[in-house]
């Protein structure tokens, strides 16, 4: 399909995109650039037949696909580099979870001859590094990608996702910081929260409550345990979306709180009746596995 | 260990009581009340052993241990019928998820000549129903029992919970109440408003998000797909601890939106990094699974 292409940044999606790769002989040969020596050494076990470069110099010049997999906050750093190097014959493609300001850094950093087609494959997991990367990974899952005019390489960076097993959605940027400040950049902002306000209980009344987590609290713990740095970048990137859909779900916490207040028993079931729909609607659209507690484990 | 027990209420708990209770050999005869037909005829699959009561009558009178497995709200209509036919040899319990307002209505409702020893079983899911019980469910878990002046009937109770698996921790009912507030009642509370927030954006932007929830949101739909009247009981029950976590919580929720307003990125990592540890503990008090997105099996 490739040539040649580089995986720059190789944690967890780095990983899975690599394994994936081989496994599909997506390309010819795979280039890895990664800062990480500890990563290194891992990335080394996955196969022999990856190349791992010290630098971002010219041996890039003649690569097909760059993949850029670091946090967010490295992309302003990297595309220097690719200004250098990159030919006109390359697509280089992201995974980065917000796609406003990712728009705004090419057009103000990148060189006009490069082509940038931005993706992002809603896949991950609370565990980082390429010891947990998966060839799987992407597979049924939905993979967004911006739309754009050039619309040759378009289709290639289509086809690549699609060649890792994932469903392609086709979003206005715009659109797709809208829709993932609800689905998942609010979510995990809630959870972290969450667990900070037990931690302020704990520290308030000395009372060990993280012992009887299992009755709710675990769940939130999972996605509060995700990579600070990705969520920290997210979360800026997506500022006015974060701050609006903070602001959306406080009023429906007021609202609750005044129907508990109230007694307000039709209002509340309706909430609550309500809500139990989506899980339905969630397991029907293969979003989610349908067996009752996710199939966890008795522990 | 028992006589004669008797399970009123015989959905997700009571089932999984009355599995476990056969499994174990708690008692020589297992008496089961239950309001839903429905519910009825998957019970009786369950074993020919038991005995189905049409009525709380005078068939109750020499039942050893009563355990109440209704939601909450249905208690103060089932104490009436206890105190008519229960004697001094009995012993009451019940498995609902808030304490002091069943404390009130025991002082308020209660003959007293009955003894009713409060226990708060930590296990459930986000199912409903005598067919998913499962005899295994409190295995392992916590079971809290609310400390009692009656100290033989107390430690019946506790052998009780024992025998079926649980450990035992001990407290008080406010203390019960405030802890539960935070690592159950909030989390389910939060994931009910998340589900309500999400709908509100799909209703106003004509979106549709649901499909892309893999990113986050398909765990609190799980959470949200709990039991509606058991939930409303809660929420209605610790009002004044619902409210406080509430405030808390929004109190948390605007520190955040003022780090990301005023990208303060030393605040925000510090959040974010200190939420991880709690993963950790959860995992090391055993929990909850240790394996990576819950061991969730790929789609």
């Amino acid at each position: 399909m490739f040539d040649k292409i580089l995986i720059i940044g190789c944690g967890l999606i780095g990983s899975s995109i690599l394994r994936a790769s081989l496994s599909k002989k997506i390309a010819k040969k795979i280039f890895v650039y990664e800062i990480s020596k500890k990563n290194i050494s891992k990335i080394k076990k996955i196969s022999s037949k990856i190349i791992i470069l010290k630098k971002l110099d010219q041996n890039i010049s003649d690569i097909n696909l760059v993949i850029l997999c670091t946090p967010m906050s490295q992309y302003k750093k990297i595309i220097p580099k690719l200004n250098n190097f990159l030919t006109h014959n390359s697509i280089i493609t992201d995974v980065g979870s917000t796609k406003s300001n990712i728009d705004l850094l090419i057009k103000k950093k990148l060189k006009k001859s490069l082509d940038w087609i931005m993706s992002h494959p809603i896949a991950g997991s609370e565990v980082s590094g390429p010891e947990y990367g998966d060839k799987n990974l992407f597979k049924n899952k939905w993979c967004v990608i911006i739309k754009d005019k050039n619309s040759i390489k378009f289709k290639k960076i289509t086809n690549f996702w699609k060649k890792l097993g994932a469903n392609i959605a086709v979003m206005d940027k715009n659109e797709h910081d809208k829709i993932f400040s609800i689905t998942s950049h609010l979510p995990h902002l809630i959870a972290y929260n969450l667990i900070k306000t037990a931690q302020d209980f704990q520290k308030k009344y000395k009372k060990n409550l993280i012992k009887f987590s299992a009755g709710g609290l675990r769940d939130f713990s999972r996605t509060a345990a995700s990579n600070e740095i990705m969520w920290r970048d997210i979360f800026f990137s997506n500022k006015r979306n974060m701050i609006n859909s903070i602001d959306s779900f406080i009023k429906n916490l007021n609202i609750f709180k005044k129907n508990i207040n109230n007694f307000d028993e039709k209002n509340m079931k309706k909430i609550l009746v309500n809500s139990k729909k989506v899980r339905k609607q969630i397991i029907e659209l293969k979003q989610d596995v349908s067996k009752p507690d996710f199939g966890r484990e008795n522990l």
